[in-house]
Formats: C-alpha cells, sequence, structure tokens
C-alpha cells in the first residue's frame, strides 16, 4: 500500500461563525478531527471500532496556522495524511482548502495511543493489523 | 428545606458569539446544564459525584423562548429550580436575565434517571437521600 | 409547487459526543440550523444571500424532544419543512433518523424576520418572491 | 506599568466533554480565548469596546500542549500574558492549572490587528494608547 492521503468535504456551519463573521478558530481543532476519522475508516479499521476495543488516541499536541478565513456555507476540503509514527505515538498533518483550492489553514496533531485510564500503551502489540496498515500509510 | 434556586453567573464568550453578532441559540442549552450543575452542587450532591454511581440524568425534551439577545462580554445570570419529578424523571425550569435585570430567555428541560446504559432506573430506590432532597427543594 | 421537504445528511462528530457517550442534546439544534441551510438552498435562497440582503432570520422559540441517543460516527437524516408562517414570522419542523430509519429527535424553531438590527421587518415587502416561494413550498 | 499576567478561572462544563470522559481539545482554543478577554478588562480596553471602533484581532497561529486531561467539574485557571509584539502582531502564552496547581496545558496563539475586512492595520496608528499599555505589559 502507498501513502494515503483523504480528503474530507464539509459545509462551513451558522454556529461555527462567530461576531467576525468567519468561522471560529477553534472549529478547525473539530474539522481536523472529522477528517481522521474518515482517514481511518479509509483505512479500515474505524476510528469508533478501535475505541470498542479500549483504546483511545488523545491529542498531546495540535498546531493550526490560519490562512484565509472560512465563511458561512462555504465548502471546505480537509486533506490528511500521517508525518510521524512509532508503536506509541502518532502525528497527522492537515491541509484545508476552498472550493477556489485556496490554502485556508494548516495544521499538525500529535497523539499517544492509550487505554481507558489514559495510560500510553503500545499499539504495534495491541493491534498489531492495525499497526501494519498505518505504517504502510506514511 | 424550602424551594431551592440557584442563580449562577457568567459571561458570554466570543466564540459563543454567530455571524448575527448575538450568542448563538444552541449556546442557552449548554448555559441551562451549566446552571444544574450548581443546583446539584447547592443541593449538597454534585451531579459528577451522581455521574460516578453510574447514574445519568439524560435529557427527553428542551424548549427556550428567546427574549432579548445576549451578546459578547454581556454578564448574564441563570435562573434554575424543579418543576416536576416523579421517581423516574425531573423537570426543570430556567430564567436568563442580563445585568440590567432584563430578560433573556426563559427554558425547561425534562430529564429521565437512567443506568449508564441509558436504561430508566428509579432514583429513590437508587438514591434515597438525594430523592429525598429533590422533593424538598421544589 | 408543492410541500418542500429537504432531507440533510450528516455524521456525528467525536467532538459533538459528551461523557455520556452520546452526541450531546445542544448539537441538535447546530443540526436543524445545518438542515436550514440545505432547505433554503433547496427553495433557490440561500440563507447567506439572504443575510447578505441584510435580512436575518434569528430564533424565538426551540423545542426538541430526544427519543434516541446518537453516537459517534452515526449517519442521521434530518428532516426539514415549514409548518407555519406569516409575513413576518417563519416555523420549521424536523424529524432526525438513524440509518435504521429509527427516530432520534423530533423538534421545531419558530423564528422572526428581522433587519440587521434585529428589528422586525416584513419580509412579502422586502423579497418579494422569497416570501412567495416560502409561502408555496407550506 | 509592570508585565501583566491575568488569571482566569472557569469550571469545565458537561457540554465541553467528549465520549473519552475528558474535555475535549477544541475547547483550549476557546478558554484561551475566554482568559484573553479578562487579559483585555485587566488592562482597561475591553476587547468589546475595541471591536466597537472597528478593529478585530483574529488569530493567525494556535499551538496547544495537552499535559493532563481535565474533567467535567473541574475548576481550572488559566494564565495568560503578552510574550512578542509589534504595531501590526501580538503573541500571546498561556497556561492551565487544575486546583492542584497541576500543569493542564500550555500554549500560544498569534494575531494580527485588522479592521473589520480583515486587512491588516497599525495599532500603535490606530489606537495609541491601547498600544502603549499593551507595550508595558509585556
Amino acid at each position: 500500500m502507498k501513502m494515503l492521503e483523504t480528503k474530507t468535504e464539509l459545509i462551513v456551519r451558522y454556529a461555527e461563525t462567530d461576531k467576525m463573521g468567519i468561522a471560529h478558530h477553534s472549529n478547525y481543532a473539530v474539522w481536523f478531527e472529522f477528517a481522521r476519522t474518515e482517514f481511518f475508516k479509509k483505512l479500515g479499521f474505524s476510528y469508533l471500532s478501535i475505541e470498542e476495543k479500549g483504546i483511545l488516541l488523545p491529542l498531546t499536541d495540535l498546531k493550526c496556522s490560519y490562512k484565509k478565513p472560512a465563511g458561512y456555507e462555504d465548502e471546505i476540503i480537509i486533506k490528511v495524511r500521517i508525518i510521524k509514527m512509532t508503536c506509541v505515538r502518532i502525528a497527522f498533518s492537515y491541509e484545508i482548502y476552498d472550493h477556489f483550492s485556496d490554502l485556508i489553514a494548516i495544521g499538525e496533531t500529535a497523539h499517544a495511543w492509550t487505554d481507558q485510564n489514559l495510560k500510553p500503551l503500545n499499539i504495534e502489540k495491541k493491534i498489531s493489523d492495525l499497526y501494519q496498515l498505518l505504517k504502510e500509510a506514511i
């Protein structure tokens, strides 16, 4: 398998705007996560199914650079791919584009694999086929 | 004990505004809930401690009438009290005021007591002292 | 034109869940609004284009009854239609279904047409062709 | 005037939690902003009053490192101070602590001063006394 990059589309919601008239910056983390959900689904392991095995993937770090505002009803595309991983950690990068292909934002999230008490765990040992798929998807 | 009515203050957040320039209507349900948290705390049973016993209180119904908009940095007060209860259900009413004592909104929420699988349960049987306190607080 | 009812699909986001493990009740108002956006688009007048004419449609009332919880990654469908209207007010009803066609929630929102200072206005006088389309869509 | 650092307290809301049982990571940006609001208020220029002069302060960059989860009903403290500024840009740093003084998260936000069309502007020229106060507050 070669590098996996997924493209997730969504329409900016009214509730996501703020009094500046644009999408509030906190929503980008929500959109990144929405795109990660699709990434895992494309990989063949829904993130829900991973959590159902008692495995969580909380964030340790978030970065976002805002290049151009997104507005209500804008159709945006979020590209996501893995940029780094070990058997205990994984990091993704994101690019958000509007429908003119203008860059809206870029970002990164870093995560640790943990159990339900948020104790770190080794994903290679816990779900080795997921680990293999992720490694091939870089 | 006589009827309990709590007053919870909060300041409208920038992220809660929308492109209309006012607090988005979906936040009122969040504010009602924030006020319920304080109501339970005043009663002597934090809502967190109830959940830690494996008991949940999901909504079955929500109603809100918006009377006057709330804006960024507005200091608002949420009054909450119980309006109805049985051993399986409870309903609260809310009034939101701004710092001029103008009415911002009124609302109601109805809830069912459930276990962690969202199956209804009898709170009088599960935590009888909580049930007594709630009954006295009407 | 006959009665217009639109169906909007969305996938429940992780950020929309709460510690109960289900979609937080405040999101339903956001989903209703997302469905209204599509309703107006289908009608031929995007809600954005209406706001660009300086006309707003704030809520005066919200009602929601929660029938069955919605969970992370659930694909849900929101049906929306007009239930009442005059030249100054409009009300919509909503039904949310999961992909088993089970009813998740029903709701209603009532709105007033206003200018940018939130002063009521007569939509028949302001945008008569929008008013005609809405009347035919009931 | 010497370096200004403000401390803002808040209680984690139920709606801010996610199915992992902890506060969703997107809320930290909202809390940073809430703390900025108090920072400007302490400085003597409410952020609302700045916007009323037609001046906005949108984010260009956000960074957050999550050290320890925050839970429902947790009382947290957000410290904020300026770390860098020019006449067109400003950056803040944040530390979030729980009530045991454990570090929850650290973060940074970078902003540009703009007009209402999001065009950059020189804050020293627009509101020179605000610029002076900010410079003294570093």
